[in-house]
Order: C-alpha cells, then structure tokens, then sequence
C-alpha cells in the first residue's frame, strides 16, 4: 500500500515550497486530431498550418487550452488528489505557444496557504508554469483549492493568502513573436467581424449546443493524464455519477464559442474562473460571452479582447446569478480571458 | 446576436454564386489514427505506408472517405445548416490523394436552384470542390439540398434544374499518378479475389455488423468540423435522439465491405447517394455490396469496379426497396461508387 | 458469401502451417495520442521523448502493449474468427521497440494440435510473430484457442501439445539497445520506488478504478484492428452485450498499475496470462499486482522484474480463486510478465 500515492493534505503544504510534477509528456499530431473530435473546435489558427503560417507562426500550435489541460494534469496528483473543491484561478498566462513534437512538464510553488476554521480542510495557492523541452515557461497560472488535512491534529500553518489581480493588465499579455493579423483572411477564419466590430458589455448567444457523453469525458481526462478518481469510477460517488473534468466544459465552452467569436484566435490570459455547478454526462452544454473590456497590442493587425465566457445547460438567456449573488444552479462556468483579435 | 451564424435560407442562394467555405484543416497521422478507431477500416492502401509504397504511391493517404468528411464538413455552415434533406449525391471524384500534412479547404458553386411549390423550401444544387495547400483540387461533387426559406415573401428564383451524369463514365476517373497494382500482394491484403474475380450483378453480404454508439458518431462528426445542430444536440429533436451524420454511415459501410471486398482498394468515384432513412444510436449496422460494373483502366494492373454499398439495419438479406419503389425501413444508406482494383 | 472470410475451422489447421497475416499496419504518433485517451498510461518513457532519450532509447516507443495489441490484432481474422475460448498465452517477449512510422504485420506458426473428447472443438497452439518494416521480428509470443470444427466429420489430427516454459528466463529477456537507467529521474518518472525497494512476494493494491464504456473499448479494438463480431455487434449475443476484447482489460490494468509501479517501465516478458472472466461495459475495473521475481540484467542500471498483475471488478482485495482452485468470479485478469525497472 505505502508504495501508491495517497495525494497530500492539507498538512503537507508550505509556505514556498516547489513541486516538481512528474511524468512529462510529448504532444503531437494526435492530440491535436483529438482535440478537434471531442469539441467542436474551428478557429483557423489551430486547425491550418497554412493559415498559421499566413499569421507568422511556425506551424499550427496545439489548441491553448489543451496545453493548459496538459500543465494542469500534470499537477493533479501533487495538488488535487484530496481536494474538496477547485475554487479559482488567476493571473494566467500563456507565454510560448506549444508545437507538436514539444514536451511540456510542470513545476508548482506554494504561494499561499490558509487553514479553514473548521480545522478540517484548508486552502491552498499555487502558481504553476509549464515548461518545454528546452525548459522555456510556455504558461502560468494561479489556482486554488481546498484540501483536507490527514491528520487533524497537525498545527495551523501561518495564514498567507497572496495578492493576486484581478485582471491581467493588457501590457503584461505575451504576444506571440512573429504574430501578425494584418493579411489576416476572414473569410477562411469563418467570420467577418473584427475587433472593432466588439462593444464592451455586448453579449453574444453561441447558439450551439452539446449533449455530454461519459466515454467523451473520460477520453479527454485520461488525454491530460488527469487522474482524480472522481471523473472515472462510477462506484467512487454514492449517486454512481462521474463528476466531468472543469477543463471539459472549458474546452467545450470555448469551442462553442466559435459561433460569433471565431476570430478570437488565441488564449493569452485567465484573469478568473469558476466551475459553477458540477456537470454530469447527459447535460447539454450551450455558452455565451460577454465582452468585458479591449485593448490594443504592439503586434501588427492585433488587438486583445477581454471575455467572459458562461457554459450553461438550460436556464435563461445572459442569466448568471441570482439576488443572493450565488451562480444560478443552469451555470456551470464563468472564464475570464483575455484573447487576441484581428484589427 | 447578430454575429453568429445563422445559415443561409433558399433565397440567399443565386446561381453561379461561389462559396469559399471557412476554416481550412490540416490533416495528418492523428486523423489517421482516429479513423482507424471509430470505424473498422482495414484496406492495406491506408492502413500501410509500405503497402501504399508498393502500390506506387508515396505513403499512406488519408482515407479517401476522410477526405470527403473534411471537404463536406467545410461546407455545412453555409449549405445545409437550414437543410430539411439531404437529396443526393452526383458526379463525385476524387483528383488526387490527401496526404499526411495535407491541408484542406473547400469551394462551391451553386450550380442549380428549385422553389418547391409549396413556396417554404427550395433545392439548392452545388457543386464542391475540395483544394489542398497548392491550390490543387483533390476531389470534387455534386450535392442537393432542400433548404427552408428564411423570408416566405422572398420571390422564387427561375428555375435550373443542373443536367448531372447518372454514373462518371470510367474514361472520366483519375488514377493517382504513379498507382501500379502489378506487384500487389493479395496475401497481405487480405483476400485473394482479383478484378477478374468479380461479376456484374453479383451480391456480397459483408456478415460483419457494429452497434452505433453516440459518443462515437459525435467523436467522428467533429473531426470533420461538421456541426450541424442534429448530430450533437440531445434538446434539438422533440424526441431527444441525436441523428446520425449521413456519412458516419457511408464510412461504416465502407469498413466492413473489407469483408467480400478487401481489394476494392482506391475509392475514386461517386454516382449517386441516398441516405434512406435516418440512423440512430443503438442500431446495428450491416452491409452489402452489388457489382454494377466494372471497366479498365490506363494504370498498369488496376482495374475499376463499379459497386452499390447498402447499408442496412435488420431486415432480409439484399432487400432495398418495396414495390412502391421506395426504400424499405431497414435501408440507412444507398451509395454508388467507382473503385479501384487489382487485376 | 464465398468472397467473405468465415474464419478457420480446428480441421484447417495443420502442425508446422504458416500463415501469413493480412492487413500490415504503420502506427505513429495518433495511435500513441489514443492510447492515452484509452488508458490512464503514465509510464514517462511512453509518455515523453525526452524522457525516453535520457534513457538511451531514440525517442518514446509505442506502448508496448499497443504494439502486442496491433500483431494481436492481425492474428483474429486467420485464428480467433471461430474461437470459443482463448486459452492462454505464454513465452511472450519484445524483441525491439516500436516507434511511430514502424510497419508492422504478424506471421503465425501452428506449433501445437489437440482435438477435444467431444470432436466438437479442438486446441490450437500458435507462436506469433510481429514484424516491422525491416522485417526484424518486434514481438513474439505463443497463444492457444479453442477452435470450433466447421466439419465434424473431419478426422482428428495428431495430437501435439508444444512444451512451453512456465516462464521466460531471465537471460532470454531481450534489453533494448541502448538502454541505460543509470541517470534515471525517478521524480519526473512519478514514484521513489526503485528495483530494490521491492521485495518477492509483495502485493500493492493500485487504488484506482475505471468504469468501462461501451465506446471507448470498441475505440480501442477497432484500433488494433481486432475484427471479432463479439466486440461490436449487440445483436450477436442473446443477452445483448458486447463481449470486451480481453487486451482492452489488459492495457487498463497495466494503466492503473502505474501508482505503485511508475518505475516498471518497459514490458519485456510475457510468461502467461488468463482472462479469468468476461468484462463488460458498465464494470469498474481495479488492479492489484504481486511482485513473482526479480533479476538483473546486463543493461546499465535496469533491473527486471516479473509481475503478476491482477484486474478485477469488486471483490475483496488480493483475493484471485477460491478454494477449488477456479478463480473467483470478480476476476478478470491474471497476468504474468516482465518488466523493466531501475536499481
């Protein structure tokens, strides 16, 4: 028994400690071709090598998101193994987009800690960047968690909770090197509409919508190589549910999005995020964003976009919470990221 | 709203129109490999390097029913998104193989336009040509469509009903370049019956039959980018069954005729196709294959088959249609193909 | 019909046939993407290049049992069609890795013939060998099935029961070339545990669990091509499930195995195995292993280890038969290899 990894608690965390994830991994063309069957994924950047060249990048990267789904795999052995709940992310950003042929491991520093009044559980902060082959930081981010103590009776660490902003300020996102809108095709891209085209506080309908599927979510977590029990063992929870993956419902939010948002190419901020409502295979998901702020870039023909992007299953149109402030029960998730647009 | 798509109705459509369809797509291993695992495709041309070296050609192509998928799903969004029907298939050939790398788009021209006289729908007849990166075309049909009128006051158009070849006379197939079929080896092919082994009028019954699951069709119909609401949307139909994308059903088919017709290897010819009834998850699929015709060819050792692919769910063996002419109940899909063979 | 392949009957085998398998395969790095998407594989030298490299090899072969599973596959059409039951496996070993772009296809030789006192059925011995590209063998190993008679008026052959080592001695195990776990990074790998931190004779019970769906396991033999009706089609047996493919068990086993065994890297040996009682979709498979051996090896820094690995569906931990030495009915694997691990 002593040779399975049992996760950490609560107690097992300090105050700037690093973890070193283990088993790195190689993604590729596969995973790319993944992507693409289990979410409605077609922003051209992501799907044409061509069309990737005509911006100035290399090649077609892999899909941001599920380079942050691989980062974040990676850590969930070492984080969330004996978490309660994932309760937020922030100051996310990606910093290098992630080629097929790359490898991608990931290192965590615990940079807050907070034991809850119960005794029981306690939060932890972490910041994890990913990094390549060449040990270059391809993203980073903040999340945190409540984990249980093993051992009730370990001391109460210091309270720190670190200062974290709210948003990422414009200026602090990592364009791409090379990036370049100005020849950008909007026909090929699906959409005409353009960065100015965007009002701050206009809301968008996705329209579309997606029934979830057991054997979908499962492929998808075991591709990030995210074990938590929760998403796999039918036996784990007392109603026989599997808990979906958040990433899942991001992935498949983001894609939705495509519909009305298709020239929102790149992922290059999370400023926040919540998973709102557990989400069960047999819902369909359907999302809408709303656009939160813009900001210019210095890269040629590029302008960033600030989004709030809000999976649902059910409910009313644009509705996120109720008057007691709390996510309404059809809200599965509420992002906050920032996404590069052509001029 | 206003930004999403909202599909084209009968009276956005004029003749001679030409349609850049969006999203270009990269395909390569992964989607390979994907096809390998939502349908049962075993002809050694696609699933060997060294085979398809040995054939002549410089690797593996994509599956020349992948191609399709691609091409097609390009087209959705501004085709058959308010489609009432699916009509038909004519004049279908593929140009020259896809490779590995390979990316896609596609381009129609609306080539035929029909108000129905009850003034709601109309068919629209187009003409889609699928290019690589080089701007070369790799295959290219003719489908039509019944499309809903958005605006029922919108006048009809006059009337063109497109003159389409019943069958593609076999002078009118394109061998890929290079493609010999003197040195193939029927052993590692996997079934001993050459060109001359086959004749007009015969029936195959290819045994082998799959039960369709919803995970997979959905898996399969994103790869293609295709995102017709139908195929993904339990809340869309009143019945809550997701139907099945019309050429889920043409690659199953295809798959299991290996069995009976393991040499059938190149498809290079689509006359005509109906998709009979609608499929649903739980069904199980069979199919049978009929020898309408067979031609030589220029390419040394290939020989050309002309082969109708039933795909049925249950009923009598090698029944298609009653005596009222129409399909009969268990009839999903009704293809009529050129392929190419051993001698 | 007689153009579809209705298997072989026990009276088509005769000792010493040779029988070439049909359909050769080139897998790549889709097939590696899927394998992760099946399995919650991670091993870091299957999972990473960079890995692999450190440890001497070229770059992260294909799984080693994706490899068995795609020979394995081969071998169905021409041996298991008409099986009842697959009896055994033995003197199983990996020969040369395989890395995406390697060809692959199996030659089988019938070492081993025993008719049934019931002249009804009949044992087929079969060593199969997996051949890549350059025709260097990859992979070998012996199975047995038991085999309907198609006539049962055929008379029964000789009988010939092949001696077969219980287990493959240490020395016969091939090491790949090159391999070399002298700088191994155990905390990339996942575990602290080295080759001798574990003793004869121990049992680790892996924790986690996985619900099977019906999708994923046909996504999987579908992929190694394995063609047996009982995998996909419901209508095939009375009770209306499909019969999972028994290596489907396997490789999820191996997965799961990964917390406890991070560290036993590279499958090499094959001594026997037993897929003890049908698997079907809705079961939650778990796995718990006992180290049998261990032995050195001439590679610098690698340690073999052989391994009885055990799946099973409920059931009360490390129990395997019951007291009239048939195995318990939450049984659904016991299998016996070799691995490779560091000192």
């Amino acid at each position: 028994m002593s040779k399975t990894n049992a996760g950490r608690f609560f107690e097992d965390y300090t105050l700037g400690q690093v973890i070193e994830h283990a088993v790195p991994r190689t993604v590729g063309e596969g995973e790319r071709a993944l992507y693409h069957a289990l979410y409605p994924a077609r922003h051209a950047l992501y799907s044409s090598d061509v069309f990737a060249a005509q911006s100035g990048l290399e090649g077609s990267p892999i899909d941001d998101l599920a380079a942050f789904h691989v980062v974040f795999g990676k850590t969930v052995p070492d984080i969330s193994l004996n978490a309660v709940a994932n309760l937020g992310y922030a100051e996310g950003r990606w910093l290098l987009p992630v080629y097929p042929g790359d490898t991608l491991r990931a290192v965590s520093e615990v940079i807050g800690l907070k034991q809850n009044s119960n005794g029981k559980t306690g939060v932890v902060w972490v910041r994890t960047t990913g990094l390549n082959q060449m040990e270059e930081p391809v993203l980073s981010y903040v999340r945190w968690v409540m984990v249980r103590k093993g051992n009730l009776d370990a001391p109460a660490p210091e309270t720190h909770v670190p200062e974290l902003a709210g948003v990422i300020a414009p200026e602090d996102l990592m364009i791409p090197e090379g990036l370049d809108f100005t020849g950008y095709d909007f026909a090929l891209a699906g959409e005409p509409h353009r960065w100015g085209d965007y009002a701050v506080g206009e809301k968008i309908d996705h329209v579309d919508g997606v029934t979830i599927e057991e054997a979908e979510h499962m492929l998808a977590t075991r591709l990030w190589q995210n074990t938590a029990k929760v998403h796999f063992d039918a036996t784990f929870r007392p109603d026989g549910q599997r808990l979906i993956y958040g990433g899942h419902i991001i992935s498949m939010a983001r894609a939705l999005s495509f519909n009305g948002l298709a020239n929102a190419q790149m992922i290059v901020g999370l400023n926040g995020g919540a998973h709102a409502n557990p989400c069960f295979s047999g819902l369909t998901v359907k999302a809408w964003s709303e656009v939160l702020d813009k900001a210019e870039t210095s890269a040629p023909g590029v302008g960033a976009v600030r989004l709030r992007l809000v999976a649902v299953s059910g409910g009313d149109a644009f509705t996120l919470k109720g008057e007691d402030g709390k996510y309404l029960p059809h809200v599965l998730l509420d992002l906050d990221y920032w996404a590069l647009m052509p001029l």
